[in-house]
């Protein structure tokens, strides 16, 4: 049980172990930075004029990006709740069909499943590795599910489970065997909301090219950036020709004539923003070495500081550490918020997790499971500064 | 009646007349300069590392908006589409309820409402603006429509007509005084499709501000481009912080905490966008002034060639001659495509309107009414290039 003064206690020692691993200047929680070709590219695209809804730098993107992760092909999108959108409709999710998410994670996930008029459907995580635990929703859908016409079933509200949606939390990937015997089984699609988990490998192979679609984000915040922007990885061309189409606005290739087949989204990524990604990509194997590294350091740093781990990546696992995670051993809702405040004071930006999507007043009606694990690990779980140039810092 | 062989005679004078004002070099319908201070923004915007979804840039150029249009609020979002979408959310479209809307627009004004899972209500333009034929449709609602609860019901469907849509076409101001009496008489909501608008004013006050809302675009081929972008523009300050709140996650402020108070979008413009607006806005003064000139020079070049004429801005209005536009004395489809091929074919891209939204197969079952007079000048309409700079060309 803690109290006040060893509450205390603990937060200064996790602020030191902090400071000794990226000194003493103010620490974001995750910061792009940009020293690679970004201003040339950047340039160039100016000099060509193209900064808008086509361009090489888009193409290069995509083609880059198929590259790095071994799917077959990638879409460019605005940005990562477009991607998911978009993937969730070719995944065929229905008005009034209910979608397995997460509860722990960010808003875009639970937002999109909306956008498609279905229901987000919570479930529970393993503190394993943060994301869904497969053991779980499988006992779960063998007690509240049934078969029929080749779907599944929710017993309760009667709705198709159309899609499973698991999210790589912080970078660590999800139990992807179990969850994909589990959408077998079930015939339920997967679709890898890989949003923070660039550079992640599962058994060797890249997260988000797993399931029927995988989705990723640029945000200023990921571990690179386009400024905004996302995209959808697939290896069926069918999927990949589909997402290119609903997301430029269904229009028909022609010399001049403007005519669009169906109702669809202008959810192009400008070639601007494709240009630095472009270039932030070719640092990535730097940055994910440099991340790699600082976990190395801050695991060092909190050998000594009782009452919590770091969050390590899962066997025959590679994660990105897109955002280094302290989990503190017991649940203690006045530790976290006394760590979270005395480190916030002090420059040394923290974060609690979302608030689990379960408990936002607007999914107040939605189907869940029982979430006691993640409603534990939610009191628990901190996310502390991870931009790789911190590594520079002390080196 | 035109025939093959006076189609290729005015087809050549109507190249030789584009010639003669932008020169030989191939030129397309509008292409971005970057001449300004885009390259010193951009840099400043890497140097800061605020690339992302918050930064001055979006700050400056929310007001820079604001000052330029004499909106009260502007808010920046990622583009005219996602501006669309948000401003008939604001103003209380609702599923299933009907939007009136011009058949001659861009998708998006049609698929906007479609997000909304309401019915585009397609109305016709009058030739004198190629905007919403005010007194059509005020024929149209009284015969049509019925007041019920302060609602405006279209009799046939029994739906609500929400809101009403006109679009500036090519920057020309609609019939605005018209148009807001027919929004109060039958309660219905007015919101402006101002993305060609910029810098289009109606008896003196910028396009986009008599509306409950307006809405800009800042696409590649817009007056002034920020990659993709757009803007809703308000006078409402509640409004204006709605538009801010459902753009941007619906996030609540919190040093630290991640909680959202309802289903909202990640429409937000990156700073990275907003910093080559910034630039892009410096210049609109002078890029209005030349697109002016370039409308006098083609209007001097086409004073000899009948059958035509070039589309002028309304009585007692400025506009911004976004696309400068033919429209053909005839109704001859032969005669608009034999145009329309000899000119690409000689690398002056020119461009038929949209095909009509009251065309497209998916909004085949909407509700209109007759579209005569927009069904006639489609068939004429022809846009020519009008880049502000093919006026240095010849100077």
């Amino acid at each position: 049980m803690s109290t006040p003064d060893s509450n205390a206690i603990l937060a200064g020692r996790v602020v030191e172990a902090i400071r000794s691993v990226i000194g003493t200047a103010p620490a974001a929680l995750h910061e792009p930075r940009f020293n690679g070709n970004e201003w040339i590219y950047l340039k160039e695209c100016l000099d060509s004029t193209f900064v808008s809804s086509v361009g090489k730098f888009v193409d290069r993107f995509e083609s880059d990006l198929a590259a790095f992760t071994g799917a077959r092909h990638a879409v460019a999108v605005v940005n990562g709740t477009a991607a998911l959108h978009i993937a969730f409709m070719l995944a065929g999710v229905e008005p009034d069909d209910e979608v397995l998410v997460p509860a722990l994670t960010f808003a875009a996930t639970a937002n999109a499943v909306a956008y498609c008029r279905a229901h987000p459907h919570f479930v529970d995580s393993t503190a394993r590795n943060l994301g869904v635990d497969a053991e779980k929703l499988r006992n779960y859908l063998q007690e509240n599910t049934e078969q029929r016409l080749g779907c599944c079933i929710n017993r309760h509200s009667g709705r198709v489970i159309r899609a499973l949606v698991p999210m790589h939390t912080f970078g660590h990937p999800g139990d992807l065997d179990a969850l994909l015997a589990v959408s077998r089984d079930f015939n339920i699609t997967l679709v890898e909301d890989a949003a923070e988990s660039l550079g992640s490998y599962y058994h060797g192979r890249h997260t988000g090219t797993f399931g029927r679609m995988g989705t990723l984000s640029f945000n200023g915040n990921k571990t690179i950036t386009t400024g905004g922007g996302g995209a959808i990885l697939t290896n069926d061309s069918e999927l990949a020709r589909r997402a290119k189409h609903l997301t430029t606005t269904a229009k028909l290739p022609h010399a001049w004539e403007y005519r669009h087949d169906e109702i669809a989204y202008n959810y192009r990524l400008p070639n601007l923003n494709a240009a630095l990604g472009c270039a932030q990509l070719e640092q990535l194997p730097d940055m994910l070495a440099a991340k790699r590294e600082l976990f190395l350091r801050y695991k060092d740093a909190f050998k000594n500081v009782s009452g919590l781990r770091l969050v390590e990546e899962p066997a025959n696992c590679v994660s990105n550490y897109w955002l280094q995670t302290i989990e503190l051993a017991e649940r203690d809702a006045t530790l976290r918020d006394c760590l979270l405040t005395a480190t916030n004071e002090q420059k040394v930006m923290t974060r609690p997790v979302w608030t689990l999507m379960s408990e936002l007043p607007h999914f107040d009606s939605e189907p869940r499971m029982d979430l006691s694990c993640v409603e534990d690990l939610a009191q628990r779980l901190i996310n502390i500064p991870s931009s790789p140039h911190l590594v520079a810092a002390t080196s």
